[in-house]
């Protein structure tokens, strides 16, 4: 049994939390809000994120950062990639020993490129973190917290910390892979968050489920050719991090990314959007870092610099889709050899 | 302007003879039904397949093969497997000239384990046809024939061929990409069809959205798997005839043999759920063949191993799911390196 402290109570945060517990782990969730932190303590319960649920009662609540951080030896960190680095000094701040740092975040920062366990390595010195790792693959937090059958990734440069992180997160429902490749399961968790925004954009400009597969598969294809470029293993993104994510981001309406990219589909402005959903929308930021990320690289990503046109060119939607599916005809793949260091990129869109 | 007959007058048949109409195109397209005929050609309806959709009037049908295989140079296969060899004699019988034969079906014959072009080649000699080529990938018919954007991809081992067939579909709506793997383009639209039965399965026993992408991300890696065993390429796994048709056909309620996996799930009978649905199930048939080329092949295919089990050895499917998601915990990718020969078979499930 491992005293575990989760960082961020929204519906990730709290539904990592019932896997923890479940699990015999002693939790304590820290968050901002008072309301919640009370709720979570008298009733159990989290109705603003995970409706219906109660939770196990040997889950915790605080909003003191200092009692949070000195609660155990390991930090689970699932706040928006937004806030990271704001949460991550106040912590490093507190901390006065080497703990094991988990993350279930998915973003890349505009401007700098980071992912977030760079983010972690940035902020927080090497001898106050033991490992960084992260947790990511497809799960709807609304299904984990109902026990429903899910599989995720765990992964780090460290792989007996990945391991470790399995070992704690592994149950019946909830299973756990383990992937050394960091930078490809980071980038694939954040990129399918643009695709998603596509996808849902595409539904609400009325296009059908062919349209929607065509745009998932080239999406998939340039998130990969940007994460090759970036050292990743091209078989992580037909892992559960890379395809599986993607699938559930893009072919559910529970995801923020897919509903977000559906009501600009529909003609609702961004700001409309964001002010109407009262939710992190983490795909808006990473179409931004994966645009620019791409120019740097020199890496061709049509589907990402249509929808970064959209957010942030006021390119009309119908416009951006149009293009996507009007491109000239092309061979799905070029001679394409196993062994050659850049396979995928020989897809053309 | 080219005469083409289209040899099956089903839902995706007659789709696809809409395509080459809007291009311009003779289309003669031949069914065993005599209703069915005499309604196109008076109506220019197919109510039964495409309720709703007015056809071309440049489209006409027969029953007579006769006049059918002499209408054109170009033969469009579009019937369900195991009618294929059945139609290829009767078609051989007829021929006195050779013919472009183009094929858009998905399946695998059991007991021989071959492909439809392969099929096509055991029984049409060599110089009865100019090419065999396959159209394959994302294809729901009635968005087709709704004109909404689609996107396939046409595979031969004639490239010309491939391309000759590009140009004789492509159009505003309609994209068409070429690949040369046409073992891998074969397999992966065939294969597919498995898998979508597992996750209409798998929501047929309740399970949510998590447990369907997980499946979908293994299943596709275990086709990927046997396609490089036969010597296809896996990139082509990760295109619009492998992804991309496996998130049409598992995320759509649509897809035939999601809607039968999803009746298994619930508990009816596979003979009840034929019945119920009449209409052909090529994932059925497929399972089989895959079951026995896997075995015969030495490649590990849990899923298509627990559908088998569940299709042909009355195992509750209950306890196949379970059975697939209760695996080890296993590394995801194991020390993979691209150029080895056959990297996705790292994958562990």
């Amino acid at each position: 049994m491992a005293s575990i402290t989760v960082l961020g109570s929204g519906s990730w945060g709290t539904a990592l939390s019932i896997v923890l517990a479940d699990n015999g782990h002693d939790v304590l969730l820290w968050g901002r809000s008072k309301k919640a932190a009370d709720e979570i303590n008298s009733s159990h319960t989290n109705e603003k994120y995970l409706p219906g649920i109660t939770l196990p009662e040997s889950i915790t609540a605080t909003i003191d950062l200092e009692k949070a951080v000195g609660h155990g030896d390991t930090l689970l960190f699932v706040v928006p990639t937004k806030a990271m680095r704001a949460v991550l000094k106040e912590v490093n701040g507190l901390l006065d020993r080497p703990v094991m740092m988990i993350h279930a975040s998915k973003g890349i920062e505009p401007d700098t490129y980071l992912r977030v366990s760079q983010i972690i390595e940035e902020e927080v010195p090497a001898e106050k973190r033991r490992a960084v790792v992260v947790l990511s693959g497809p799960s709807h937090a609304e299904e984990v917290s109902l026990r429903q059958p899910t599989t995720v990734t765990s992964s780090s440069l460290n792989t007996e910390a990945a391991e470790e992180v399995q070992d704690l997160f592994m149950n019946q429902h909830f299973r756990v892979y383990t992937n050394p490749d960091l930078t490809g399961v980071e980038i694939g968790g954040s990129l399918k968050n643009i695709i998603a925004i596509g996808a849902g954009m595409t539904s609400g400009l009325g296009y059908g489920d062919n349209a929607k597969a065509a745009l998932m598969t080239r999406g998939l294809a340039e998130i990969a050719r940007l994460g090759m470029k970036l050292g990743a293993n091209p078989l992580t993104f037909a892992g559960l991090s890379g395809l599986g994510d993607l699938i559930v981001t893009c072919t559910s309406v529970h995801s923020r990314n897919w509903r977000a990219g559906n009501m600009i589909g529909k003609g609702q402005s961004i700001d409309e959007v964001l002010n109407e959903m009262g939710m992190v929308v983490e795909g808006i930021r990473t179409t931004k870092a994966a645009y620019q990320l791409a120019g740097r690289e020199e890496v061709d990503m049509p589907i990402t610099k249509g929808l970064y046109d959209v957010l942030f060119n006021d390119k009309p939607p119908h416009e951006a889709v149009e293009e996507l599916m009007g491109r000239v005809r092309k061979r799905e793949v070029e001679d394409l050899k196993l062994g050659e260091s850049d396979p995928l990129n020989d897809f053309e869109p």
